[in-house]
């Protein structure tokens, strides 16, 4: 066993070496020009929000194990400028093949940060029971299906752009849950996977964090950003205040769960991304806030009890309902706002809904299916090498 | 009393759901509309800066108490995304009324954001000793009664909107002394309201994120926004500098205090606040930057011998000598400066002077009044419920 | 022994007042305009990541030491403010001896923040050993040496304003280094200099700050902004990348280590910096960032084995590896991208090359003399208080 260890170890520095030689190869050959900047020039400073809120609020969002810190903060790191230079590299070879228009590096980093948002959703569901090359194997893939998801959207569904790109909420939880079903779980007797209040602190740090930078997110590329930004903030402020209050209805005592607050203040910029930049009213995203910060709550109670037990899913920071229920509803949110504001229109009424149903399906089928292969494939042989034991500690891989 | 804290707990997600929904229903109404952010576009940073400052700044700047950390970041989190719907709300009906132009929803969430730090300020007074709902009573009265004072000060008293909105600090401070003054002292043998080294250390980065950020507070709405800047960026300096020197050399053997560096790097922010954009000549910044930082590290001594115990006004965390006494020397300078300033033109003079003096006392007078009725109702049975020996507790609210 | 401290103790203050009030009188007779403003208006956003960069990153980055975070922070953000002050009376002095233009205010603060990084590194290596006096009169000759060395570069090496900034990496690092070599090392079985995974992770917050604002650091003055964003970018992914790569390679059993990754994200950034701006194609950015990240880790091996036991150098925060070598690397790397440049243009080639490695060996030489006098002078009598026994240590600076 400890030979096995040992020639692990050795594997993944070559795993990166080997990503990185490809990624420079190629960029050596790079279609993109540094062109392009000057139409995103003024929206450098919401290109940087998006920046330090996947780097930094998702590195702190993930430190809610005990002894996971470490690793939550540094994985996260390698794991999305991985990503991020594949997703370049992807974008390019895309433009090389004319199947897209060249629009500059800036914007495929920043199209890379906001799909990369997708892999640390996934690695939410898994955190603590991969190790480092199953992570890897995990982002290539999952980025890799993101793209081909979206490109069906784009072009059999008339999926545009940035909506296409919304829907890395729903991909990422669901791929995230699939992948994590094909675990085993964790002993319950084991405490390594609580929280303290110090990784809670962290943690909430992070989700605050989150919560600041959120309207850049939803806004980064959408084309009336003034409406993206503000409907996300409405959502976003009401989702907060329904956590607290659901939070303190739900819990036996009428105390406060950091868990809840920790995943639901987040709901509503969730629930929101579909549909932020076609809202003319921001009653309706406080609605939609509502009812996000509600399914992740409720969500979180039943999920736990009901769902998870028999289908023997362990999802280690709870991604199902802090970004997939809300994904969902977001997604049903959009359908019905499309209906009554094309209601009078009833010629291509059946055909849009049609059209938007058949991409939610499309992303939530496909995320699952090779969600689970993916899984099924992290589980086999040559992977799959640390036991249940050594689950969620930082030891296994720090000095 | 355990049924009494059973009732009591239930109580409060009930007041935030009566909240909320008055916040929906009127927003369904809402006459502010989402254009009016292209004269904004170009200050979403500076718009996002004040988010982030106001959020994430002042949760970790209340984090001073050993155990109530979750609480410090959670409820200030909670108070000012409530705050802030309810000042969209206020404005939504100013312009119904007609008593306002439409300036759009941006504008609005800017000015509630700045509006709230008068509430995070005063809730720094109050720190662990009100009860959530206590805390929610004093957001909404406190708010309200501040937008009654600007109203005042600028229909009575020729201030402007951007000054009228600088008075925060001073209405913030003087409010919440008055409201901490109807609580009882907690026990001096209590080691829960101290601070330990982690928690300073929090504390100390919300300090410091507060610095960073406090140009783009106080430049948010002015018009000579580089004047504003780059006053405030003096002034700041030089209290660093200045705190650090006073607090050496009012300690018994030399060393620095945490609470001093804490407060007083802040002050220079809070003094320049009304004049950051009138100053046309940086050393008149930096001498109201080195005063603010002399008055809050006296004033700590000062007040915690002198003032507080025969008054019996017991302040967590020190806002009377880091937000108050700064902010009343940055009045009384603004008069000064005019005086100089109009000094040839004596005909104007008196009246200007007057003006600024009655606004002065119009804020504090009426923020002192309001407090203390505040205070009062907040210790009425209803509401009064945490026993002294629960206060400055996380576990009270938290599972 | 005791009176001494006290008599330091009580000179720390007057220290700072006497320099407060020289600023504070130079700025009365300041000629820097509160125009020239327009120019970076829309910069601010740049100027403000810079300004949270170097105050907020840099404070959290010297958290490397278990009992030393208060002094780290606190002192950090107090040396800045001094060393920004003493910029702008510097630029202000330059101006009215007509050396420079007038280019306003806010660009001196931005040239101070830059110039203000290689205090903060040097810092980095006597980190803990220092009393207060000590690091200011550091901060204030190095400071002064660095305008000096860069206008040499401006006047007589042809070296344009931005690039003559970004040798700050160099001249803080071999200063830094320089000054360390006068301290005497601490003992080894001390154990206060080591770090604790608190301290690590506080240490790694300040490290991905820096990371996620390091294109703004290295575009604030450049020319060609877009450029320089993109490949600093580049350079700090592939960097990333490539310290955990080598990292666990390098290490006995094929873990990570802290102090490789904490140092080495960063080195594609240091590395870039100089050619950032010209580098027309981006793999050549991510080589450089490969290249970076390798000789800091290799460095770190070589270094603390061989290099630094025989010199008696003690270098606390490791800033050789972290910023002295890449930045070495770096400005070789300019020289080799020159001579492929400009080889078809061979008239000029030899003088360009003659110019580049002039301004190198000017930057590290004056670093290294003026360094070793500097720790010279700080290790005189009426400087050098503390006994060794008393390194790394809070407690004796606060209360």
């Amino acid at each position: 066993m400890p030979s096995n260890y040992l020639n692990f170890r050795n594997s993944v520095p070559w795993v990166i070496l080997l990503l990185e030689a490809l990624f420079l190869t190629r960029s050596y050959f790079l279609f993109l020009g540094l062109d392009g900047l000057d139409s995103l020039r003024s929206s450098y400073p919401e290109f940087q929000d998006v920046n330090h809120m996947v780097i930094f609020g998702f590195g702190f969002f993930l430190m809610v194990l005990r002894r996971y810190g470490f690793s939550s903060t540094g994985f996260n790191l390698l794991i999305i400028v991985l990503g991020v230079q594949c997703s370049v590299l992807i974008e390019d070879l895309l433009v090389f093949f004319y199947l897209e228009a060249n629009q500059g590096i800036l914007k495929s980093i920043a199209k890379g940060f906001l799909s990369m948002t997708a892999v640390a959703i996934s690695t939410g569901a898994v955190l603590g029971k991969t190790n480092l090359v199953q992570l890897i194997v995990m982002t290539l893939v999952e980025l890799i299906v993101f793209y081909v998801s979206r490109w069906i959207n784009r072009s059999y569904l008339e999926v545009g752009d940035h909506l296409s790109l919304m829907h890395v909420h729903l991909f990422g939880a669901y791929f995230g849950l699939a992948v994590a079903s094909c675990f085993p779980e964790p002993s319950p007797r084991l405490d390594k996977n609580r929280s303290t209040p110090k990784s809670d602190l962290f943690s909430m740090l992070g989700s605050v964090f989150l919560w600041v930078f959120w309207p850049s997110f939803n806004s980064l590329l959408a084309q009336s950003r003034r409406k993206a930004v503000l409907n996300t903030y409405f959502a976003l402020a009401v989702s907060a205040v329904t956590a607290f209050m659901l939070s303190a209805l739900t819990s036996k005592d009428g105390k406060f769960r950091m868990t809840h607050i920790h995943g639901a203040v987040l709901a509503g910029g969730v629930t929101v991304s579909f549909t932020a930049q076609m809202i003319s009213h921001p009653w309706i995203a406080m609605i939609l806030g509502l009812l996000g910060s509600a399914i992740t709550i409720l969500g979180s109670h039943c999920l736990q009890r009901c769902l998870n037990p028999p289908l023997k899913i362990h999802d280690t920071s709870g991604v199902h309902f802090t970004f997939g229920l809300p994904a969902v509803l977001g997604a049903l949110a959009q359908v019905v706002l499309l209906v009554i504001r094309e209601w009078t229109n009833s010629s291509s009424l059946g055909y849009l809904v049609l059209l938007h149903i058949g991409a939610f399906c499309q992303t939530i089928s496909l995320a699952l299916i090779t969600g689970v292969i993916t899984g099924f494939i992290l589980n086999t042989r040559p992977l799959k090498i640390i036991p249940v034991s050594k689950y969620f500690e930082d030891q296994f891989y720090w000095e």
